[in-house]
């Protein structure tokens, strides 16, 4: 009795080949590199010193902004329920929309459901077939994504090359804009804002600046980088936030004139085709606005303490760029040390970022500290000494 | 004394030229094509009858589900504070990840600020630049723009068709997957999943279903399409998920197997470089998850709700796609007349989303009735006779 011809086998149906087998693969390579990432969740009270979150200010866990959240949630539900344009804009959606416009200095605003979406949808609508998007090299991932997203030629000039982006646009004609975060955030580094906005005003160009690191830190009362350079409300000029860092939410918006705004309304697709922000969201960036309002020192304070940082941590033979804002890079000797740089952090309860490819521009490994405007004398103390302790070999150049 | 010579009006710079005098053009056409959106802020208690939410358990404004929000704020802080690499992961995260991978019959799961940004992250991290993407002709935007960001080949096949599915990937070698809603946001009409998983085996594809409209309606329970199907939890079956609909709350999540959900931590940048989902959404989403457990017949009354709309809409003569979720779409004669009936709906206390181009994928406008487990039946009457008494000459076919 033949139990197994062939042609029973083929008659059989097979073990289903593993159509993600590819990943056994991708996920050895990751291994192999030591760039393996996992989530590690964390308690309600975390016993680590926080230089690692964007929580700039604080505020995320401030009893008003939390207050925001709950009340918002109470009175509103606890979901938008809809698209915007259908059932998902509440009467708190278009009060934030009015703050935010106002605080920063612009006409109008809309609140997307985060900063990712706000630069997607910014770039996108903005933009079109015959358009040249010129893009900064260090531009953060949201960027670079509404860039491929939308119609428009894309090119990317050299990170904070203002010379460069004028050629680029000079040898365009018809529409074109120009896009840049104002503070980059692996290096916390400023963008040359006045310069781009000369050189967009002499080109006839827009200015698309994505103030997620400056809003809440930059500008008198924390009012953004766009004010600080006399830009805020400019014709021609857009900026994108992030409910999410400073004002301890989550959420994005769009800023700038009336018509760009009603623009988007009508054709941004991560605007259109997604569910408004949720209410808690939108009172919690609501009240931690307001605490910017009635407490503007916060913002200096976050200066203040990553200058702190900095000053200390060269002064010991560290390198690290100037910070421009809030967010303090400093270089580690490769990936796998830095790697164990912030896991020794850590150990010793300090809780850093760790920056490695593919999150680096340019390659090289860092731990990224920010600066909070909470932080205390002892704390900043704690911080230095932590990090000074466990930095390895070749991260000083003593 | 010649005031304007020439070569002073040269030297004066003129006045700005509007670098987005584009965006009045366009404005324009919009007007003349009767295609302009504005939002509508809602007030916190509504005096319309709600047909147009994707709320379609009622659960946004539940008791639970509003505790859920703001014990999570309370205990967690208003913002996730970082990347959910960095600091963005808190326990709660991991709960919600937890219950939604074994409610719904999958081995892992990842959660995402939204579901735009779930359906960009599964897309994009699951093709690469050999890969065949085969995207469903009725597809929601997010996914298309998932297509779009997505370095592989992208072949649109008409809507609901397996057998072009079939042919279009057995012409390919090498990677590819096969993506589709579970239920079709416009028409509310169900994919052939069953269909299309047949296909994927046989041609050794991967299936992506956006089971945004599934969750919470279909399935036993509301475990949705791919558990009614019986591919939750199938090799090479993914699932991506909003948190925004069914669950009342924001967010979206990708179920799949564990190195998939692994290999999305490691490379899907609107994962990696977006800030975490605020906690109070994570946590209304986990109240609602687990209301939906206690309460399974939730499911069974939204179906219930919108087979009786259908009923009787149809009933008197107008033309409707037959339910397959809870999404009810009515035919109506043009543009104008679809947002003139919605209009006069809103008027009588009936609030309903009206869809027309560029949203719909057929030229077609349409009303868009969601049917929610908690409409009573003198409220279905209400709409009913609403909906038909404003109907305009040639909606109904008699
Ligand atoms: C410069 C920049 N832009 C945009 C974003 C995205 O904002 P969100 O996290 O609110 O999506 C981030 C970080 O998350 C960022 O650092
Ligand atoms: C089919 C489908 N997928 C994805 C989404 C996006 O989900 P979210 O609103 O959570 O971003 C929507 C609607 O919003 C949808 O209808």
């Amino acid at each position: 009795m033949p139990q197994h011809t062939p042609d029973a086998a083929a008659a059989e149906p097979g073990p289903v080949p593993d159509v993600f087998a590819w990943i056994d693969d991708a996920e050895r390579a990751r291994e192999r590199a030591g760039l393996v990432r996992t989530l590690r969740p964390r308690p309600a009270s975390s016993p680590l010193l926080d230089l690692a979150s964007n929580d700039y200010l604080g505020l995320s866990r401030h009893p008003e902004t939390v207050r925001g959240a709950r009340e918002a949630a109470e009175r509103w539900g606890a979901g938008a329920t809809g698209s915007r344009l259908v059932t998902g804009t509440t009467e708190l959606h278009a009060e934030l929309e009015r703050e935010l416009a106002d605080f920063c200095g612009f006409e109008a605003a809309l609140v997307l459901s985060s900063g990712y979406a706000a630069n997607l949808a910014a770039v996108t609508a903005l933009s079109d077939r015959g358009t040249l998007v010129v893009s900064d090299a260090g531009n953060h991932a949201s960027i670079v994504d509404g860039c491929r997203l939308s119609r428009a030629e894309t090119a990317v000039v050299p990170h904070a090359d203002v010379a460069g982006a004028r050629k680029t646009l000079a040898a365009h004609t018809g529409r074109a804009l120009l896009v840049s975060d104002s503070v980059f955030s692996v290096d916390g580094d400023a963008a040359p804002l006045t310069g781009y906005a000369a050189a967009c005003r002499e080109q006839g160009a827009a200015l698309i600046v994505d103030d997620a690191h400056g809003l809440g830190v930059l500008g008198e009362g924390g009012r953004g980088a766009l004010h600080a350079a006399g830009l805020a409300g400019a014709p021609g000029v857009v900026a994108t936030l992030t409910l999410s860092k400073s004002l301890g939410s989550q959420g994005g918006a769009v800023l700038g004139p009336a018509k760009v705004i009603r623009h988007l309304i009508n054709t941004a697709r991560t605007f259109i085709f997604d569910t408004g922000l949720a209410p808690a969201a939108a009172g919690a960036a609501l009240a931690s606005l307001r605490l910017l309002r009635s407490e503007p020192e916060r913002a200096g304070l976050a200066r203040e303490v990553a200058a702190a940082l900095y000053g200390r941590l060269t002064a010991s033979g560290l390198t690290a760029a100037r910070p421009d804002a809030a967010v303090v890079s400093v270089r580690a000797p490769s990936a796998p040390a830095a790697l164990r740089w912030a896991a020794d952090c850590r150990e010793a309860g300090l809780s850093v970022g760790c920056f490695r490819p593919p999150s680096v521009p340019d390659g090289v490994s860092r731990l990224r500290l920010t600066a909070r405007a909470d932080l205390t004398g002892d704390e900043i103390d704690r911080a230095v000494e932590t990090i000074l302790r466990t930095a390895p070999a070749g991260a000083t150049d003593r």
